[in-house]
């Protein structure tokens, strides 16, 4: 399959670029800014997540003869532009939060700075990525908190896109989650691959005795049998007989988890079976997951909710322009009227503040260049911009694998400092306000 | 980018491929089924997508090298699996429902027949593709239906994984849409592409006078503009001004939409413009279209909602082991018992009855293959399953534009075809019953 960055793209940027780059506007410095007006209905917190692969995909982000071809012959572009774009690179900056960084409304998550040919063509992909992957790390994170130490598995894949669910596992691991069932991500990302066996695997064998004996003898004692394919209590007792009081694990897949849980760790217990561990994956979301706090469960494996972002599938971040040169070459801040869509001018600052080492604000401020240069941030105000990109040299420090477990990582720390609530799973306002200034 | 679809799978699936070619079972010739139990709450049909883009990925469905060092050095499967992965290719059967079908619960939508090597290697990558271009293409029907004669337009790539928006193009052309933002699965698919241009275009100019008329010395007077950057009224004006009063079209994508377009209707009319259309594509969903259906409008732009299954971002479709050999080599119907997830037994053949040339039932008959064999349908019922693979060899007429297009008929067809229920946006039960027979 042949995937062309630059062409998973809405026509209109091509067809902007194309009138722009006949009237000059195409060079006119720009600011483009992602944000969002609202989080998901009662949603106390976003977390940001899919900026590294924005990153991969910028190297990338070239158009083949094909690609070109395919311009030209449907008149999506003049021959100019097909020449211009012949050697495309984007040459501007990006700064933008971290992932696994908090978000809310109006956070300033992505800023993409060059010319507005090169910025224009970024739209679409920057807007995919990050409005997805977010998503899911966002339900991820609700997930993770309700589960407590008890791990997350991305068991998601077959529930949405097969290139998405490569994403979801990315995002999943930004997220919280502690490994993945998807075999893409785990060779791209280097992410924990996880998974033994199916209901078919029962299915297509004569018995469960010898489904679970193959199991064993193809991966260990220490594997995790499927046990609910006929009766439970039936496949418990064949999975101790099978592989012993060492039995790494059993799974449930279906019926009551609590009440079938409790159930099983009674007889593995009564089997001698003491240390093997539980793990559900019957249609869990956060509340279900809550919900199964006290039952004995050792870690969840979760599938559609979570690449679905739980209810929220997609963000609602846009990519706005918030400043451009104008024809005296003076960078100047500029926004639409649109009724309800109306935009705050200026590229933008942002901070977060503390009070007791919680977070009580996001501080967005915009103006004038030479106003932001002036600006200074009150004490332990948090900068919540990073660079990305500068003058087209990607850092790469925020790509692959550890850029994804610094991610892991700071989302833990970053939804600790925030006020307890922002744990809850109840319906809210986001945990903090944020506050926008305009110099 | 590289995508081996035939990683873009669950780990579970090589650990039973590598424990079933051990023991033999992964030589068992098996059937296995794709079903949904239900639909979205209150979903009267759902229409099949994705199936041609099964068939794509089946072909390219191999292993690289590096493919196969992963699995190898993550200790997935053994040294003799990994041999036995070198040279896999796909040598069963498929057959199922066509694109475009109509759907309902335990409605036999996929049926792969082959080793249970074989066929488990399919499981995530058939279910991702299924469960999210059928989600689209059943939100895209309702969408088209609630527009009648107007035409629909896919803008919600940024809304969704940007792969995922590419298989949403197509599976909204199948649904019943007539053109796409997204460039990828224009060129791919050969897709009637459409955009012009966005808020910033209007904001990089210093006018919004410029801005049009840089935008019709590019793409001509037949162009569609953008008129709520800042005042639609204003903008209106000087677009017949700049453009002549054979501006092609306007679009709105804010405030209240249906108010907006009379106004700017009668303000088009009266200056003459009465050819220039309107177009709309603020966060449309079904009921929004059919709000506007007295609205003068001429067509819609839809996102978010198309892109994420108006909320139903993924069916719940399932692939189940339904037939398998046995020790003697005896085909035998297998069924797992799990509490909430049963499953019928044996392979299923799938009928539609009319009465007064509507559907009036959904026949599935499932039993052994000797019972199938002689099965008789009653006269007028409609066989539902096409062959897409015979031992290994695809028919190829079911992939690529045409068979897209194809699908975009038949679904026109086939909902014509359904009781006039099926267009209603209420919510209700599948509007044809699911009659089960075990011959």
């Amino acid at each position: 399959m042949d995937y062309t960055p630059a062409l998973m793209t809405d026509m209109y940027e091509y067809t902007m670029l194309d009138a722009t780059l006949r009237d000059g506007a195409a060079n006119r410095k720009c600011v483009f800014e992602v944000f969002t007006r609202r989080l998901p209905e009662g949603r106390r917190y976003g977390v940001v997540a899919g900026t590294g692969r924005i990153l991969d995909m910028l190297e990338d982000f070239h158009l083949s003869d094909e690609d070109l071809r395919f311009l030209a012959d449907r008149h999506i572009v003049s021959r100019e532009t097909v020449k211009w774009l012949e050697n495309f690179r984007f040459t501007g900056t990006i700064r933008g939060y971290r992932e696994g960084e908090m978000f809310f409304p109006n956070s300033p998550i992505l800023q993409v700075e060059g010319t507005f040919g090169e910025c224009t063509l970024l739209e679409t992909l920057i807007l995919s990525v990050l409005n997805y992957d977010s998503a899911v790390a966002s339900a991820a994170s609700r997930m993770v908190t309700a589960a407590k130490d008890r791990p997350c598995m991305d068991m998601g894949g077959r529930r949405t896109n097969e290139a998405a669910a490569v994403a979801a596992a990315r995002a999943s691991a930004v997220g919280g989650f502690q490994g993945t069932a998807n075999l893409m991500a785990a060779r791209r990302y280097g992410l924990k691959a996880i998974g033994t066996a199916a209901h078919c695997f029962t299915l297509v064998h004569d018995s469960e005795r010898d489904a679970f004996a193959s199991q064993i003898a193809s991966l260990g004692r220490n594997t995790t049998l499927l046990v609910d394919t006929y009766n439970i209590e039936e496949a418990v007792r064949t999975a101790v007989e099978v592989a012993g009081p060492e039995l790494g694990g059993v799974r449930i897949d279906s019926g009551d988890l609590a009440a079938l849980a409790q159930r099983v760790r009674n007889q593995l217990d009564a089997l001698g079976a003491t240390e093997t561990t539980i793990t559900v994956t019957n249609d869990l979301d956060e509340y279900a997951i809550a919900a199964l706090q006290t039952a004995p469960v050792d870690s969840y494996g979760v599938g559609t909710m979570l690449v679905t972002g739980s209810g929220a599938p997609t963000c609602a971040m846009v990519y706005k322009l918030t400043e451009r040169e104008n024809s005296d070459g003076v960078m100047q801040p500029v926004a639409k009227k649109s009724k309800d869509k109306a935009t705050v001018p200026g590229r933008k600052l942002a901070y977060r503040s503390y009070e007791y080492n919680l977070a009580d604000c996001e501080h967005v401020v915009s103006g004038s260049e030479e106003k932001l240069a002036a600006f200074r941030p009150q004490d332990g105000w948090k900068d919540l911009l990073v660079d990305y990109v500068r003058d087209g040299e990607i850092d790469h420090t925020y790509q692959g694998h550890d850029a994804i477990m610094a991610a892991h990582e700071h989302r833990a720390k970053a939804l600790a400092e925030l006020p307890i609530t922002a744990q809850s799973l109840m319906k809210g306002e986001p945990v903090i306000p944020t506050e926008t200034t305009v110099l």
